[in-house]
């Protein structure tokens, strides 16, 4: 697993204790949504075509190609799905009311990442061939226009508070999903100086965008449908965008600086395809960027030894300090969201939910819950 | 223009006065729809990335690569948008109610057209570069799954009726359609005799999915967000899912005896790549189908001489007259929804869209132009 401490040190490193119980627990709240919404994520792959439906199947890593089961299991964390449960009970309800959005919010993300993986072209996830490679690019479009279309559907026809508002945040987070993938795209033919350079600013909307809109999405979903105040929402959508954005710059980090062996991506691979990552912006911004903008904008592609001198120039300009420094300053904007969310939530739902005491105890509890995985995710590991 | 009247003789033959004022009036219909759209339409696409919202815009022929205007212009029909604000007057709403019905099922046609072209390698569509080709196909991906998160953003944000029924009809619609195309990429591979050869019921189900579905929802979303009762919905939908049917089964036919230079595709393009169509379904159903299928069933693919001799052997075992009788079944299922429309819809929206009385005879006068518009497009043309 990729630790997010060594890519933020020297800055700063946690206490190895506290970090061992924090993992423990992120990762009991990561296999306890898992396993709780696992049975209604399955049913609604079931309604797929039986084609599709396996296509489906083996990105969210249940089956091999052909349907036979995958040994030793291939799924990702869910983060998502965990950010779902934890934001319903967040608002006073039961984990279960926050199942549907998780569907909902797992469904996106798969979509996501199959067709991601097509405009990427990248060949595996997960140590395993993307879904175009094993299936061809055909099908894994097919495959994801029905997780998108599954995701509306079992949203459109959820039980509880006001589905419109739930369908408009979803479709939102998939607006902005499109944008930032678009971005990304564009800001690869860009060049690294000059006035039609990437900004900061517009790195930032980018990332928001494209990883921070749909973990917002997670993170609000279920407490609207779970009939939370709007204050409560627009928190928890909010620490969800920052989120984004901190993880965005740390797989940046990870991507220069990070261990191939942990990472599973080759070293230095966004730096050889000229990705506009936060630590080189970063760097072409400060007064000794020179010799950095001369090296990236030769006209021949960077071969390895280039992408090694490029890394130490970053280093030098400042970038990879000033990524770890922004990193922190959207974890704080995290918290800051956390802190705001009320303990009692009152979200008038009182009657299918419990007693207010019940519901206050259970958003507390919570809260605490989320708070501990996001700390844990944005502090110790991706 | 590719007429239909051809490709069903000689089983039926308008009668060419009456069938020049049908043309007209349809042609009138049309063209007041895509008027009454377009603002509505421009304003949803200019909400897009810029980049994507070129390639919509492209894909609906309102511009050439790089945004300069398209001269003559290449936009298709609208036949969508058309069955959306004739449904939402049927409904004896104005006909402005359908304007967001009519903008959701267009922008979900051109994303389905735009992804349908990916997975069939299609290089041309309406005589242009398909968007995959003009931009790339990771490119069009990316604009596909920006129309369709537009279409629902569009119909969650609708003002009007029960929204969460709305979004569930067009989810519908559209995982119908992904399993439609799914059993249509599927069906290539499958074989032309034997226990796994596609039975004409299955090829049924694939063409209501693929085609009518969408075509019911456009028809019946108008009047759904309208606040018609659930009874004229149901028919309308009904209409849409049979026109799409007997739609494909047209297309079949042109497919084999259409004249390349209206229909546009090349000769026997279907037979060439081994599409299981209609004609070839219900001809191998037939006794007098051996030499047929000895000539499918050869291990070489077909030439062109050979296309000509199947066509020939799927005439004489009957094919045509079977696919032209199986059209005509599904038209006259659209002729009875139509039949069974109430005049007076009773929707309840009096206080909003005028007096009973103005509602009654918008809704008469648009029950007919629905009728005008669906017989002219099954009987004359595609």
């Amino acid at each position: 697993m990729t630790t997010m401490s060594s890519a933020l040190s020297p800055a700063r490193r946690a206490r190895p204790a506290a970090g061992a119980r924090a993992g423990e627990r992120a990762a009991h709240l990561l296999e306890h949504s898992r396993t709780l919404v696992r049975p209604a994520l399955a049913d609604a792959i079931g309604r797929l075509h039986p084609w599709v439906g396996e296509m489906a199947a083996y990105s969210l890593g249940w089956c091999e190609p052909g349907g036979a089961p995958v040994s030793p299991p291939a799924h990702g964390k869910g983060l998502r799905q965990a950010l779902a449960v934890l934001g319903a009970e967040a608002a006073g309800a039961p984990q279960s009311a926050g199942v549907t959005a998780a569907v909902a919010v797992e469904l996106v993300h798969t979509f996501s990442l199959l067709h991601d993986d097509i405009m990427d072209g990248d060949p595996t996830r997960r140590g395993r061939p993307t879904v175009w490679k094993a299936y061809g690019t055909g099908p894994a479009v097919l495959a994801g226009d029905a997780l998108f279309a599954l995701a509306v559907e079992t949203l459109a026809a959820a039980p509880g508070a006001d589905i419109p508002s739930a369908v408009r945040h979803l479709s939102t987070a998939l607006n902005d999903l499109v944008r930032g993938q678009a971005d990304d795209l564009l800001f690869e033919s860009r060049p690294w100086t000059g006035p039609e350079a990437v900004r900061p600013d517009e790195y930032r909307a980018m990332a928001e965008h494209k990883t921070g809109a749909l973990l917002g999405c997670a993170t609000a979903l279920g407490a609207m449908l779970a009939g939370a105040p709007r204050e409560t929402v627009a928190a928890l959508d909010r620490a969800g965008r920052h989120l984004g954005v901190a993880f965005q710059v740390v797989d940046d980090l990870l991507g220069i600086w990070g261990d191939p062996a942990v990472t599973g991506k080759p070293v230095h691979a966004d730096l050889l395809r000229g990705k506009k990552t936060f630590p080189v912006l970063a760097a072409l911004g400060t007064s000794a960027a020179r010799p950095l903008a001369r090296l990236l904008n030769s006209a021949d592609p960077l071969d390895a030894a280039d992408a090694r001198r490029a890394a130490s120039l970053i280093e030098d300009a400042g970038g990879r300090a000033a990524a770890t420094a922004e990193a922190h300053r959207h974890i704080a904007v995290v918290d800051a969201c956390l802190d705001s969310l009320p303990t009692t939530t009152g979200t008038g739902t009182g009657t299918t939910h419990g007693t207010r005491d019940a519901r206050d105890a259970r958003s507390t509890r919570s809260t605490d819950d989320l708070r501990a995985l996001l700390d844990f995710l944005v502090r110790r590991e991706m």
